[in-house]
């Protein structure tokens, strides 16, 4: 088994990674994690230190070891095929996580290999760990999805991870509402898609008002996505997460990002308990050491 | 102890290393592998992905752990000098993977450091651990090496293992023809040695023809090698292994490769029975633990 | 608790930590260490192979696992703040070993991340680690500092550990030499600090004399710290350690250098038994052990 696209995964199997993701954060709690044997290559061909970093640091919590891949360095210059790579370090590991520029090279990675394949993103499409510990950030700070306010908020269209995002909301039954300035919106396909498969309708906005929002997951506004730069800085600064803005908001909101943020989150807001970012950010261990070990012994 | 080159090995030392290699080989299928204690330094002062991965998971499997001299980041650059940085890695680690351009440049780390030195390529001379497994495999899969008949093929003046490889197919008594481009075979003094060593007498041509081999080693021809492009391009497409050369061959030929290969190799070969690389690199896991297994407790 | 300065620990906390150090040199000699669970992240924004690999093979001869964050391939490119990358490392570690070139740098680590910090170099600020194995040499080979004449030489102004150097020879009650070519001397107010701390006085000169030292810690002095070539060649000559200097001065004389070394201790030196900096280089894993163990049990 491979984990190469949110949209490969039933309900079960995300419900089936949320358990062991919960069994995992006890253990880590106490200090005590059942133990696996084996070693995990991570093959980043696009630097994504926090996303490898995590990946590694997940893999050894469960006792494996860990072979890097510095693909830079590596025997592609000398020319050689991206099968054929994989095929060799398939050799040397028994889980690969991988990231690549390219859509569609997990997935073809996923077929030349023996062991189990984890995309830890190709290029604009899918990022299924980052999916899925999103969605297990709301339920574990929630206790639930379904009916949850979730407000998304910035450059939608390429954000890499809310396609998936969107589509995984719909399947756990929230409510979505999206906010992003005109041009950055998510594309149609992707919201009819999760639509149709789910049976909901999701809204649309051009402004931020976060009244009736339990959860406000931001994306950043980048300045290059714009022709002008009067127009840029203008929704820049409509579109950057203001302490203000947060204070309006529903006393238990929660605030969420992808990390690395840069400007659309003000420091300041890093100090109030709306601030989940970085709690997210440590989900992502639970989250893929039950990946791994999903993938491992299943 | 250290392995620097092959040549500092005899026939009983070789055949105690397939031994420990076929031992680790059963436990590494029943996944129970005796475990080690200790730590490899991996120090490549030249990039080779692949053999700093099959050194670092071949430690790791022997439940050793790694740290990486990532020599171009390295005090090098402060004008360090080389026995310098190995004798303050030596007191870092309990065993030494090296690839440096320099030739000898592993006899003279193995010379100031007290941890075991093995030598991962120095310069065009030696790699001792590839000329190891590339017999091992040939021994795996036929069973024996002595009286097979092993074809060297492509440009065996510039393949870093071509002269160790010779030397190891004499002590083992393979009957070996070496088929190179004009300009391109091995140098007479390397065929020299070998067949006064071991009594024995290797066979030169300068076109394939596999009707009789039951072992093809392949080596890539590189058009930098020429003057003429004409000319280049004419002996790379002789020194293509089409998949019609091997259908005309033994039915139990098999095809070695040192990887990384480029397109002296068409793709569809991968998928042919006779296609042996990719296992060949993966014997490269049983035969570095058998010598790192070697070193420590020798 | 973190570790970021040598002047942060009371003289208790430094024997407690060479206590720690001596228990693990003998644990290491019998190859039997007391094993701890974990991870610990390396982040150097600043290259230094030796200090890295150092603190990776401590923590690995611990049981710890290690994980490396690429600073230079990281979000930081993106524009991430300093703060965000600690404080979501952070969420992937058990404890930090850091170097970075701005001074103050791992104190503002420590205050952001939970997971204690060491600081492993910060600009030409403290380096606590690299005098903890300075003393802890001194003391190991001569059984004790105090009343030890310790010559320190060469450019005294630019070498980062020696103004903790000073401060921790005047805690155990050594009797300092400073001698620095003119211009280079340490800088008047850390004299004074030291001095006043702890109630002693340092000689100075400008030119070596060994007749009565103990111990002599050698420090490079740079070309590029003169404006006159002519005077450059002249100083640097003078601040070369020979062999004949050595011979000179008293036969239990131990020379000490921070490494990488590169003309101020000529090769032939490496040989005489007074040399002893690719031993107390050695030193450095029992002693960050030992800082690595106290930090995650304190």
């Amino acid at each position: 088994m491979d984990l190469i696209s949110f949209r490969d995964l039933d309900k079960g199997t995300v419900e089936k990674i949320f358990g062991l993701a919960e069994d995992i954060d006890r253990q880590l709690e106490r200090k005590k994690v059942d133990k696996l044997e084996g070693i995990m290559a991570t093959l980043f061909f696009e630097p994504s230190t926090r996303t490898k970093l995590s990946f590694q640091s997940s893999a050894e919590r469960l006792g494996l070891q860990v072979v890097d891949f510095l693909a830079d360095r590596s025997s592609l210059k000398k020319g050689e095929s991206f099968t054929d790579t994989i095929k060799t370090v398939d050799g040397y590991c028994d889980v690969m996580a991988m990231r690549h520029p390219a859509e569609g090279a997990a997935r073809l990675a996923a077929e030349v290999a023996e062991a189990p394949v984890l995309n830890g993103g190709d290029g604009a499409n899918q990022h299924p760990t980052q999916t899925l510990l999103d969605l297990y950030t709301i339920r574990k700070l929630k206790g639930k999805i379904a009916g949850l306010n979730i407000h998304l908020v910035g450059d939608l269209k390429h954000a890499r991870t809310m396609h998936s995002l969107v589509y995984g909301l719909g399947m756990f039954g929230a409510k979505v509402t999206m906010v992003a300035p005109k041009g950055l919106e998510l594309e149609e396909h992707m919201v009819h898609e999760a639509e149709k498969r789910f049976n909901f309708k999701m809204e649309s906005r051009d402004s931020i008002d976060l009244k009736d929002a339990d959860v406000l997951y931001v994306c950043r506004v980048q300045e290059e996505r714009f022709i002008d730069k009067y127009e840029a800085a203008k929704v820049k600064k409509e579109f950057t997460i203001s302490a203000d803005y947060i204070r309006k908001g529903k006393k238990d909101l929660i605030i969420m990002h992808p990390l690395p943020k840069i400007d659309e989150i003000p420091p300041e807001v890093d100090a109030m308990p709306q601030a989940k970012y970085f709690e997210q950010a440590r989900n992502g261990i639970p989250v893929r050491m039950a990946c791994i070990k999903m993938l491992l012994e299943g």
